[in-house]
């Protein structure tokens, strides 16, 4: 039993440190993805997410998320990090792994769906604004509407299906990117073509991406078990592939091109869209699931930036949202156990909320002190307007990153 | 016993984790050793190969590899992924670890083969040609080969030896990487130098690949027995920090330069050349055989560039066909459980039948729809030919890399 | 027990690939830190650096820093890896992992130390002169000030606190960097401004540094147990996220900028801060801690620049001797079992004796082959001084890095 309780303890921190790099990941995407005249911008927010994301989470986060009984909709476990009544060293979940090892994995989480806002709005957005979204998202809309499921909550009760996040994670926080992006309108120059600044950054970001989603999905195991770990490895990795090699054809088949950048979005439309399924749904079902969410993300990238005039960066609404709410209904296609209807209820639910919370909290950000840079600044770039410096600096470069 | 299952499987579930890390490697250390307008175009292959690569072993890769019962030579346990009789929970190898593990492990390390070519060719190569190779390439000739040990085929039973594939991987990729870059000739402007792009890239590449290898050769052992494995860990650390000093110093005698590059390839020859016995030599042997293979990949990059001509753009000849033999010997060498005679007979194997695939697919391609980008095309770079986008752009670009 | 072996033992190595992965995370935030001209330098070094300190630490550091019985001051157990008297499978300490395990743990950390030198005395130093500064360094002066605490010495004896090395490590080499700096002189053209020339490369070497503090910190538990890894994870995790947000807090106060490079300064201030007391203070110390760690780290970074005129590159004296000493205080002033008296008595120590050696070195080298890089050598910048090549080239580039 101790042997166990420390095999499980293990690997549970160590799909933390992989959904810690998720956000490296998601740091390296997006500054590869856009100007490097945003640069330093993007990754001064990533950097704020991520310690904001662990410290709110520690502060109340974890105890709204899991507050122990509840009425399904909304509690309150208490301020802080409260391990149980044998003290620190209590086992949570029948021996499974320690309180502190949840609580970790579970920060990671929170602050990834920040991480996916902020693509979405990047290269435009106000700094100050974009802080002050993230704090409630993160702090109480986030877990608030993770415990319907995750807390045990009214969804869970329900049957509600979403293994590690499709719809909890990913499109909750896409959704939030959706609304923001389109809040701030296009950013200028748009209709003449803007380009990624640096795509081995970004490939080196979907990459990690991929690696840290063995931690994501092989974490909400939630213990070592080997079939299910491994098995859930499997799938994650076939949908990720597949998905890859489905965008890859869909955009050589649309614009004649070997897309990298759609390569690369391929890849974490069929890592998100297998999320919701991963232990659930069969060896050929994840290459299915996969392939259909590498051909709806090309499509979908397309629908909003040609059709909807909505401008996302790096894509992020079409992998998060398009592939996060596809991948959980197909949970209730390729899985007998899971009611269709009941997973869109779910999906419903986490969009409804997450549009809700997002547009109030954009709204009035909009309303009052703004949510966009004005025209000069966005112009020159947010490095030099927000933060006084740029990303890269020539030996004789102009604008000190370091020096005070 | 369930819980030595249990540990067993979460080191093996993290050594193929580590494996995939190497694709990341390669990719970096590819990109960042070759010119910045074909960079969008390495990248790309790259993140073909592993797709490819994770689909096709599922496919039939696995099933040639360990075909279970066959005469030796090549047998074939069916197409997809067959779980044992008591369904996916089945352990394998008397509880040692998952079937899904094993093949998620499998399957990384057959994708690698693949990069090895994918940098010897670069620059020059045709899109289509290379995937036109990769794919029986991976598919069936890596893993038929693969069974003739690993799936205890003829090799195997004249106790051949080759603890994490020196040749069953390196070599054999290496060996298709010669042949490749002697068919496409040199690149434009070769004989004027042509600089590598990103070393930054190209150093982080490097130690993502040897930490990757941690996952290689560690997870080789197919436990995690603390004696081999950890000892395992150590022969390579040594193999590979002994291989960088020796590239080092070899090159400063040659050149009269502290050349990077050269301690880059010095560690990735270390760490090729201990694959093949690093379970099985001592430390002092490890230390002296990755001293020999940082010492010999200066030298063999210099005869095929000044002397064979060959131009091989990351030296991935050198470090994967030259240390990988040199690695395998090397077992018959300085472990006397080992035949010299038999490691040779190995090597031969697998460098005649990688030959001969290699050279009737590269020459038949080339043959039929040529191997080699036009001179127009290559002069203005693979990216803005092949992918219609280039790698790095200023904030005022001139091609897209994401907008459709 | 033997499952738990494994476990411990599997904890263990992962650890040890963790805080390999912390050089890469130095390679990277250096490379990006500094000016372009003097990137393959650097990045140089820091391969060297790696490859060096474990050959060193094989053939005599482990000895050193933990010779068995010995006077307290200095011991000697032999050179070479020796295992124990059942063999290489021989367990360490009461069956928590093998001697194997245990060296390659111990030489991760010891390679440490160099990378926190290299950074300070960046774009100025000679190569040489570096080299020969780090031998002794890494080979004797680090394992015999290691052995007081971790060898059972004298500072051991007396009840001296260092959990994971805040003093033992990073203030160790925190002093060496500052007289290396201090001595050195400022870089030329630092009065006008000197700019970092690659932010996105420093951001994802700052986000691999914490991943590998999970090793650096989670594997100095010595076992896999659960409660207390988790808990070290845990405080660690909070104590940098509390660094990053209070750096840019004081930042913005001083400088009314949101400034990134202090923000990850304030990352690392924070993780160095906490590597002493990780075990042994509580959840909102650890908060505490970090959070003094970021702002002294930006209050420090500001005094060595503008008052002491000391031109330190990268923050590294800042990060790593200014924190790491007050880290080690900090034990001092919230675990109760600790006493402040003692803790500043063993951080008296280790300054006095790095501060010495390193003087010592570094003074003999200055009035004999110099230190410094004479001036047109400095303002061609060291890549092309050095190494003959430049780290980062356009498809037309002027020198060869890979090229004999």
């Amino acid at each position: 039993m101790e042997e166990l309780f420390a095999v499980n303890n293990v690997w549970m921190m160590l799909a933390a440190a992989l959904v810690f790099v998720m956000h490296l990941g998601f740091a390296a995407l997006e500054s590869g993805m856009t100007q490097s005249k945003n640069t330093v911008n993007i990754l001064f927010k990533n950097v704020f997410i991520i310690c904001a994301g662990i410290l709110t989470y520690a502060a109340c986060g974890f105890s709204l998320m899991y507050p122990g009984d509840f009425n399904g909709f909304m509690g309150f476990a208490g301020f802080g990090l409260i391990p149980g009544p044998n003290g620190s060293e209590i086992s949570y979940a029948d021996g499974a792994y320690t309180y502190w090892t949840d609580f970790l994995f579970q920060a990671m989480f929170a602050a990834t769906c920040l991480t996916i806002v902020s693509g979405a709005v990047a290269e435009r957005i106000k700094l100050k604004s974009f802080i002050i979204f993230c704090i409630p998202f993160v702090a109480f809309a986030y877990p608030i509407a993770g415990s319907w499921k995750w807390g045990g909550g009214f969804l869970d009760a329900l049957g509600f299906y979403d293994f590690a996040g499709s719809t909890i994670v990913h499109a909750f926080g896409g959704m939030a990117a959706l609304i923001g992006a389109y809040l701030l309108g296009s950013r200028l120059g748009k209709e003449k073509g803007i380009f990624a600044s640096n795509l081995p950054m970004a490939t080196v970001g979907t990459f990690l991406l991929w690696l840290g989603w063995f931690g994501f999905n092989g974490g909400s195991v939630l213990s070592a078990d080997p079939a299910l770990t491994s098995y859930v490895l499997v799938t994650t990795c076939l949908a990720a592939a597949a998905g890859g090699l489905a965008s890859i054809v869909t955009s050589l088949f649309i614009t004649n091109k070997a897309d990298l950048s759609m390569a690369l979005n391929g890849i974490l439309a069929g890592l998100v869209s297998i999320t919701a399924g991963a232990d659930v749904v069969g060896v050929l079902d994840s290459i299915v699931i996969g392939t259909i969410g590498g051909s709806l993300v090309v499509v979908s990238i397309m629908l909003l930036d040609q059709v909807l005039k909505i401008d996302d960066p790096v894509g992020a609404v079409s992998v998060h949202l398009t592939c996060g709410v596809w991948g959980t209904l197909a949970v209730g296609l390729f899985s007998v156990d899971h009611s269709f209807f009941i997973q869109l209820l779910g999906v419903a639910s986490y969009l409804l909320f997450s549009g809700l919370i997002s547009f109030s909290l954009f709204y009035t950000l909009k309303n009052t002190i703004g949510i966009r840079v004005d025209e000069t600044e966005e112009e020159i770039g947010l490095d030099l307007a927000e933060h006084g410096c740029s990303a890269y600096n020539g030996s004789t470069g102009t604008a000190s990153a370091f020096n005070l």
